[in-house]
């Protein structure tokens, strides 16, 4: 059966996600009737990856709305306003949380001398339109980003950048999708990706049930696999791109650019240009999330894989410099070092 | 009360060592009476850490060796060599347990032409000797490590190189003690080390246990921690070391090391010369030890951490080469750089 990381059932005005957490185990679909619910599962990880959170998310406004009458456009204007910001305050990190809002505040202000009633229906179009150009746009990526993938490539991958991070398909794992239907012969390696392991647990579960060659491995294991020339290239997505090109992603991301560089083995970031944000000059702008301790000193907040209380450092993100990066593909095109350079050399004067 | 990682009760023949398996979740001294519980007990990490493994080794040769008459030396020494050679196939790494078992071996053949009882009192002996040694030079180890610790002191360590790695005090975390016992103020870094949480389990408690100020990250998390300069040196043990200076260490050590190098940080090695594998030119002629797919896609072979029966990469070590290493710190001196590649340059002759 196909996936579908997000859906929604307009009969019952219900999102319908796929719950994360309970992944590789089962697979479980969870049903969203109310902001809060949709609030819940972007901060608990039950859905994530930039794209399908910024999806959900425009989804939740739709639900924060509801069915009550609004007395004047000005009281639905607050009401709006404070979804937003309330949507906003679920993750911090991936700027499409963002951007979905701002879209679907853009309709609302849009539309403003319009009936209230039709300003709702014109923000459900409108979630379902961010929804369906995702699809489209993971479709652009993975074809785009064959120029960088050969026949018996054996492709390094990190976190979750796939059919689960976005509304289909994927962002980094949709370049391979992608080579697999064109016939080309793919090995994925997948990095667990501590603490959360969404690597062992997502990116290993849909590429085997797609039936591409996939081999785990723990974070530590990146370097020596590299090393022993096991790597071809790197395929990664992102949470947030600034206006240089330096990369928001998964936490380890810029360790294994590192080690990239080290081994002369390119680095590839793949992520729609929603991911961007413009208004930030460089990475040091972007804020990082600082998680829970208890992801880390224990598995699933329950078997303790470290002494009780112990100090924790756990943030969700880091950046990589734009410098380590061989390219970024975009659904509108591919990105360059020399672009990126001309970008950065912009933004330094 | 003080931790003793391994014990001889005398008395009971008895060897006692602490059952790292069991930790931080409790404290449990398992009693081993034969050499089979020993080759078991190093087998499954109960008993871990190169200097450690060496001791547990050579008592578990006195045990296998028993109350036994046996007819002639040429029986005696049968016997003996049939226990290295078990005692030998617990785990291939780590040099310090065939270095042990060779002492050992050593032992009975420059004394052949004595009473087989004796030699078995001999064999004790140097069991007991080696143990004392390894004591001592973890001693030494921190007092001459101590030209590279500073007061205020930020520390990265990786796995475990402390009390529960040797017979007392520790390798890398003995310079740590030995820091605070001259009244530097230090703080630790311990990166929690996939898949068995050596970090996270071992190195936290004891530390933690001996009030050092510690926080523990996941593995990945390490690039980020120090780009943040929050990392002014790195210390780890070895578990075994050619004869050009290249390091065997637990997995994500080379990584650890590139990364140290990008960000200028300095890499200390600590560990006694038993630990020097001369009759190897490189890190290339050591043996790494690949371990059960299960220790990575699960927690304790129980709890699933990645979808069932999936392909999975689980080197137990990998090689740091000599010249991504500041100074390696023996109970015999200081390495340097320049040292270290004379020898190189001796070898590739």
């Amino acid at each position: 059966m196909k996936l579908q990381t997000i859906r929604w059932e307009a009969g019952k005005k219900t999102l319908v996600l796929i719950d994360q957490t309970r992944l590789p185990g089962k697979l479980v679909y969870m049903r969203c009737k109310t902001v809060e619910q949709v609030w819940q599962a972007i901060r608990a990880l039950k859905v994530r990856g930039a794209p399908a959170i910024g999806a959900a998310a425009a989804f939740g406004m739709v639900l924060g709305i509801g069915q009550r009458k609004y007395a004047a456009y000005s009281c639905f204007k607050k009401k709006v306003d404070g979804l937003v910001r309330y949507l906003a305050s679920a993750r911090p990190t991936a700027v499409n949380l963002f951007w979905a809002l701002e879209r679907m505040k853009q309709v609302v202000l849009e539309h403003r001398t319009h009936p209230v009633p039709e300003i709702g229906e014109r923000l459900l179009q409108e979630a379902l339109a961010i929804m369906e150009e995702d699809r489209k746009s993971c479709r652009k990526m993975a074809d785009i980003g064959q120029v960088f993938v050969k026949d018996n490539d054996s492709i390094l991958t990190y976190c979750n950048a796939g059919i689960l991070a976005t509304v289909d398909y994927g962002t980094a794992l949709g370049v391979i999708y992608r080579a697999k239907e064109l016939k080309k012969k793919i090995k994925v390696y997948s990095c667990e990706t501590r603490p959360l392991l969404q690597g062992a647990r997502l990116t290993c579960w849909e590429l085997r049930r797609n039936k591409i060659d996939v081999t785990l491995l723990c974070d530590n294991m990146a370097g020596y696999l590299m090393k022993q020339k096991k790597v071809d290239k790197i395929f990664i997505g992102a949470d947030r791109i600034s206006a240089n090109g330096d990369v928001a992603n998964k936490i380890g991301s810029y360790a294994l650019a590192i080690l990239a560089k080290y081994h002369r083995i390119p680095f590839y970031v793949v992520a729609p240009v929603s991911t961007f944000d413009t208004a930030l000059a460089s990475g040091a702008d972007i804020p990082i999330e600082e998680r829970d301790a208890r992801e880390v000193g224990s598995l699933w907040y329950k078997r303790p894989m470290a002494p009780a209380g112990i100090n924790v450092y756990n943030p969700a993100f880091d950046i990589v410099p734009g410098r380590l990066i061989t390219a970024i593909v975009t659904d509108k095109g591919i990105l360059t070092p020399a672009y990126l350079k001309k970008v950065r050399r912009l933004f330094s004067r």
